[in-house]
């Protein structure tokens, strides 16, 4: 066989869109498989709404509708009452790859790619070659409507049908509106209606109205009215910085002096923290010009942060769900008998990359899963509140979970009607995919979810054993109790007293022997009919038929 | 709080580039862990040498050096005697995300995105601020060599001190050097000997050299000297298009008329199915010009496509590693006691793209892993002949060993000395993520696996059966021949004849009544020299010390 010379070879060099590169591997956008290619084009609209609400302050409504169109073809449609989209980024938000508000911010968001709207679009064109169609509302009453596509070959928005609507028309919001080939509506654990009740269980300031492709329409009521505070952008940590972020600073930097950029940039840094470095560091000169960093000063800096003491990351910018919100919601989507709620304190991954991590446990009610047999339990992933419903054995947060030993604490996961909650929120989300349906496995992370979760897991097992003693106390006390009416007549006719107050006696001694028990006997029919009312209060959503 | 106006978040709207958004996801691209990182920037290397090699016609002779020059921050170089690249090609090819000469082909190659040469680069950028250094001299005698970075805003190369070299510095192939910190040197299952030694094991044309950072040197030895068949380009066959797809060929088509598009575009389309097509959808006119095909059309057209009865895609184009070479190379490295192999006939995924899966069970010898207690079965997965180490939970290969039940073969995976190898060759391996550790749970690709598995298990289970009675059969043989002797004394002090031919004797009846244990017996010392000599050729390549 002759050989080939690298000429000839690179004759077919070629470059490419990302946009091209993503029709290809749609896989890794989370387009692999019908169900899930479903879940993902409501995941990404959703996620998109609910971000656009928070950052314009406003508490979010949102509206998902499919409809099947024909032989695994639907249409989706989702209308959130949040900011709406300008009419001159409409088309990039909508249908550029790699472009948005979020991706080079130092703010906490769901969205962090400014990649799954786009994708959507492009998922729609290349399986039913229509485009999405919008519509937009903002705050000065004024909306529009178009079609958007996108051109794979350059990865840029191709609009058409630009109209501005009517007053009559008028419309807050954003609605957007697509047809989608190639994927299938399915009521299971990783369906589109768990997405959304995954949703709302972190997010209970959200209320979310779903109408299925069987006409069926469920919401999920808000359970807390209190607008989250708008995320905040904040100043990096030098603790988080490499050797080239800190360069990159730099180059960007307005300041004329290494020390004036450095207070400028970071968090953390205060005149003091200054001369520490100088003393850590004596040969890096403070009045420096910043732009003429080079990388062996930068790497020394890197090394001198390491060593200086600093006040750990800020984490008030981090917006974790909360405790109070979680059992509030935790109450009205799974009305569990038992919960207990971990929030931990702020850590850091990556040296400085601040995270919150909350857990929770969940026994009883409409927890875990329902098996043939009986039950087993289920672990609720989250990423700064955004339900995970794929690529489960590759999450940290699973990882976590499997690695604790549930035994020890009296828990059976393989037969109890348990579900575990983990919400990991952070400014940086380190996804192991484009598809964001796994957070990487970072050892500290791993760690922070392991000690939430064990911290959550005492008390379910403080729970567990208290039932567990309680119900053996209750045996002892309801034997006891049925020979108490037969001693009672014996000992009447044996002494002549009225057995009737004996028993009255008798039963006294031995309520004062098991006093947890015989009150709460006597609550048994009271709490029954709380919890009831309770059930009814969370029942607005009703459970799908399997 | 006062509610923001989307003219307002909007102001923070940017576009990024691809370089961008993989430097702050880099664990997306394999770059997720110190070990790991490590074995991704060899990984990409060693991939495009092979494929260049091969592209080339040239049997690959690869060298990889790996030194370590300060605290997690290590020097790797790999050397190849491919075609090289041409100096107008060397900065995109080698600096730019998303350029390269195979995504856009319908060939077989173990490279496919363009991605992950630029994505060392950009590594080494961000974690040492250097730039690589590449030597390349093509077949004319011609080298150059020049310092690459990455300009990521733009995603584009930066090319430095670019020479050619005198002529006694002549050079044939190309030479790769970067510096990294933030990886590490290891030995284990997921280090980068075991990659390169997985890598021999699925190459056995190739002879790779690998100097470790303590200076050891390790030669996994060419096994097979035929120069594999150059991957051939092909047409796509009309059952793995969609819609989109039909209507780009018919776009970029230099024919006039929808017929001689059909058969020019299309591999297994010949005039007789053209009749085929015409006669279920009578509605499309064949004359027409493709350019002004519309969805509909084209809708149809695939639905047409569907219900002919095409000759399959010729498989003729995919280059599967083959039986014997696979046992050659397991014979090499493993140095089984037992192995089978199993190649599947051509399949298809995705409607249309052809496939083929190669499987084989090593039993013995090196095989399987070593644990405290003993051996446990691993499972060697490779993709195109590339190992794939990494995310093995989220793969179609393990899913679908997984799903076997062993016992059944009489198999024990937790115990036995066991390796499972799998190579899935085709044209586009559709991998679940941009780093391409792990093939996307596509249900045929499944399927194919556990069929070429099962049939793999089946062998196994005759010898391991055969090996249980062996070993009774042979119990039994041996306490018979114990007393054979004192048997043989005895008959001979009572008849009075020669107690040696009577041994002689019965030693021939129990002998006929055990023939396979009997011949094995004697044989047993020759194959043990048969074997420690065959040990000695694939000795060269030494383990490394724990």
């Amino acid at each position: 066989m002759p050989e080939r010379t690298a000429d000839e070879i690179f004759k077919e060099f070629k470059e490419h869109s990302i946009a091209e590169f993503f029709k290809k591997n749609r896989q890794m956008l989370g387009y692999a498989g019908k169900v899930h290619s479903l879940v993902t084009i409501v995941h990404e609209y959703v996620t998109n709404s609910l971000d656009a609400c928070e950052e314009a302050g406003i508490l979010p409504d949102i509206e998902v509708k499919i409809d099947e169109i024909g032989e695994e073809k639907y249409k989706v449609a989702v209308k959130d009452n949040g900011p709406g989209i300008p009419k001159n980024y409409v088309g990039k938000a909508l249908a550029q790859i790699l472009s948005g508000t979020k991706f080079h911010r130092y703010v906490q968001q769901r969205g962090q790619q400014g990649i799954g709207a786009a994708g959507c679009t492009l998922f729609s064109q290349v399986t039913t070659g229509k485009q999405i169609y919008v519509k937009s509302g903002t705050a000065n009453g004024k909306a529009y409507s178009c079609n958007i596509g996108i051109d794979t070959l350059r990865n840029k928005p191709v609009i058409s049908n630009m109209m501005d609507l009517p007053a009559d028309q008028s419309f807050r919001g954003l609605y957007v509106e697509g047809e989608f080939a190639d994927v299938k509506y399915e009521n299971s654990d990783h369906g589109v209606y768990e997405y959304l009740k995954r949703t709302a269980l972190s997010n209970p300031h959200v209320q979310i109205k779903f109408i299925s492709p069987e006409g069926k329409e469920y919401t999920f009521m808000r359970a807390v009215s209190a607008v989250p505070e708008r995320p905040k952008a904040t100043k990096p940590h030098p603790l988080g910085m490499t050797v080239n972020d800190l360069l990159e600073f730099a180059q960007k930097t307005e300041s004329r002096k290494l020390s004036s950029f450095l207070l400028d940039t970071f968090a953390r840094v205060t005149p003091n923290k200054i001369s520490e470095i100088k003393q850590i560091a004596p040969n890096i000169d403070m009045e420096k010009d910043p732009h003429m960093l080079a990388w062996q000063d930068a790497e020394e800096l890197i090394k001198a942060f390491s060593k200086v003491k600093w006040v750990a990351p800020d984490a008030s910018f981090i917006k974790a769900i909360g405790e109070e919100q979680i059992r509030v919601a935790l109450k009205n989507i799974l009305n569990p008998e038992f919960m207990n709620v971990v929030e931990r304190k702020p850590a850091v991954f990556r040296g400085g990359i601040p995270l919150i991590v909350e857990a929770a446990i969940a026994f009883g009610g409409t927890a875990g899963k329902k098996t043939e047999e009986g039950y087993e339990g289920n672990i609720l992933r989250f990423a700064n509140r955004v339900p995970l419903l794929f690529d489960s054995g590759n999450c940290a947060i699973t990882v976590a979970a499997k690695s604790i030993d549930w035994k020890r604490y009296g828990i059976d996961m393989d037969s109890q009607p348990i579900s575990i909650f983990v919400n990991v929120s952070s400014i940086y989300i380190p996804y192991s995919g484009v598809g964001k349906e796994a957070i990487a496995q970072e050892d500290e992370i791993i760690d922070e979810v392991k000690l939430a979760l064990m911290d959550a897991a005492r008390g379910l097992q403080r729970y567990i054993s208290g039932k567990i003693h309680m119900h053996e106390e209750a045996s002892r006390y309801n034997i006891i109790m049925r020979y108490t009416k037969q001693l009672a007549n014996d000992l009447g006719s044996m002494t002549g007293k009225n057995s009737k107050d004996i028993e009255k006696k008798l039963e006294e001694l031995v309520a004062k022997h098991y006093p947890k028990v015989s009150t709460n006997a006597n609550k048994a029919e009271e709490a029954k009919e709380v919890e009831s009312s309770e059930e009814e209060a969370g029942a607005q959503e009703a459970e799908p038929e399997e």
